[in-house]
């Protein structure tokens, strides 16, 4: 169902009708027809095999909540200390029976360790890190740029399935705050937070926190569970009582989840021909719903399929 | 709250801390420090009464579902005889018992009709009208323009309390699919719809239905209320089952409800000094969290603030 969730976009309110809502359909009016194109779905129906990558257990994180497994792809490349540390934290079991402590509409869920007066002790996992706003970008080698303009950053596009950006001026690249995205909360200090606790966007893309945070990864499957949690009544969509927190059953790593519990999901690759396709198709959609195509795609309405391994 | 939810973005990861995670306080490290600037609060904190105008009753939706009130704002500069229409239908009761069918995480909550084979008759009301999905420029005379590039196009900017965008080439202008916006489902055919059926953006913006789409207005107050509906489980986020549908006790026109029961919102004027004041806020943020100012904001990133009055 993610990926349905993910590639439908395209059809959006045709489908009210193929879902119950035959209206009797006229010509089209004052409107021009475009000619019918591949839609994203198509693109990812006629894909190969070799378009696609498995995730790795090693940079896969499951947050087991009410209702079902999240599953997190980590983004070492960008966050590398920050992937150790949290890889940690899930190892030393510092999240397992914490909790989901803020759910803010049209901007975060966070997770963390709510109490003040008795925090959960760390054992070798660090608290604060430096934070990893941004790398060099040499360090990116596996940048797919998108022709498409962007406000927020000179060049953008996907590194190995995460939306991206950079500036060659500066030589730097960050990963992109878009839906799904999950980042290190951190007080003032850039050098305040260190993963414990943790957010994932849960609306319209918030760019300008890009370079201001430390981005991890992506939620890849599960963006529901978290998404349709009820908004938090205190200040910035915080619970205000204990009750209401979320509980996180566990947290961990996916690799040491025994194989047969693991999920098995696969990432197209963004740097493949079917991506640019994929792309292509949501930038310039065919008719016969589509009436004016955009001829432009933001970054953050880039699809990045997933599916289960076949 | 519903304020708060639109204008506490700034403060975001740093609240957590707040919150109840307070970690050491570091020295930021390398991050340069800005100076401390207005926040979108502040600007509205220090507002004066005639940078606000109140909902006018007569082009405001009440919705009333499990958990409270959803106040639609309608745009009739925009789709003047959709918003007639849509009037016609809740005076004549038209969705009063029907239900909110759809819930696609990312995309779009939809309500309607869904029973095919008994469809709810309508009365004066039309069900097709041609769409409206771009008007005249000249007929938008509250137009303030965002200095803002935009991807998708011209010019964008806010009219009179939401979010648009126009081309001079073509002489049109049109609304804005961001997160809140109200719009009308249709079948493949231009003149499709008629607004018995409508959804609302709950992800990032779709702006590739803008002028694919007759948009008739936004929500100004009670988003949670649609946003948390458990999704979907049918492709595209259709509900399958008749008991999964959220009922609509009732939908009305604000002014046919008895003044002591309204709602009473304002928004502030997107013409005026303190809102411009209000997006340069988001545009360029101060320390000591923000270590980098985006120097942008995207049209759909920009807050327009909604508070009771006074």
């Amino acid at each position: 169902m993610e990926v349905q969730h993910r590639i439908n976009k395209a059809c959006i309110v045709a489908a009210v009708l193929a879902g119950g809502l035959a209206l009797p359909a006229h010509s089209a009016g004052a409107a021009r027809e475009l000619p019918s194109k591949s839609t994203v779905a198509d693109v990812i129906k006629d894909s190969k095999p070799s378009d696609w990558r498995p995730l790795n257990p090693e940079n896969t994180l499951y947050m087991e909540v009410p209702g079902g497994r999240v599953v997190i792809e980590l983004a070492p490349t960008f966050a590398p200390r920050h992937v150790v540390n949290i890889k940690m934290l899930a190892r030393e079991n510092y999240f397992d029976g914490l909790a989901i402590i803020r759910s803010q509409d049209n901007w975060v869920v966070q997770w963390g360790d709510a109490d003040e007066k008795n925090p959960r002790p760390m054992k070798t996992a660090k608290a604060t890190l430096p934070g990893e706003f941004t790398v060099p970008l040499k360090n990116d080698t596996r940048f797919t740029r998108l022709p498409d303009r962007d406000g927020y950053a000179r060049q953008v596009g996907h590194s190995n399935g995460f939306p991206s950006a950079r500036d060659p001026r500066t030589g730097q690249a960050w990963l992109a705050h878009c839906y799904g995205m999950v980042g290190v909360g951190r007080d003032n200090g850039a050098d305040s937070g260190g993963g414990s606790s943790l957010y994932v966007v849960i609306g319209h893309a918030p760019r300008h926190l890009d370079r201001n945070i430390t981005v991890v990864g992506r939620v890849v499957a599960g963006m529901p569970l978290l998404s349709t949690l009820p908004r938090g009544p205190a200040p910035m969509g915080f619970y205000e009582k204990k009750e209401q927190h979320v509980p996180i059953a566990s947290f961990k790593v996916a690799a040491d989840v025994p194989e047969a519990e693991r999920s098995k999901f696969e990432v197209m690759r963004t740097d493949s021909a079917a991506y640019k396709a994929a792309v292509e198709a949501q930038r310039n959609r065919g008719g016969p719903w589509t009436k004016v195509a955009a001829g432009h795609v933001d970054l953050c309405n880039a699809p990045i399929p997933v599916r289960e391994q076949p």
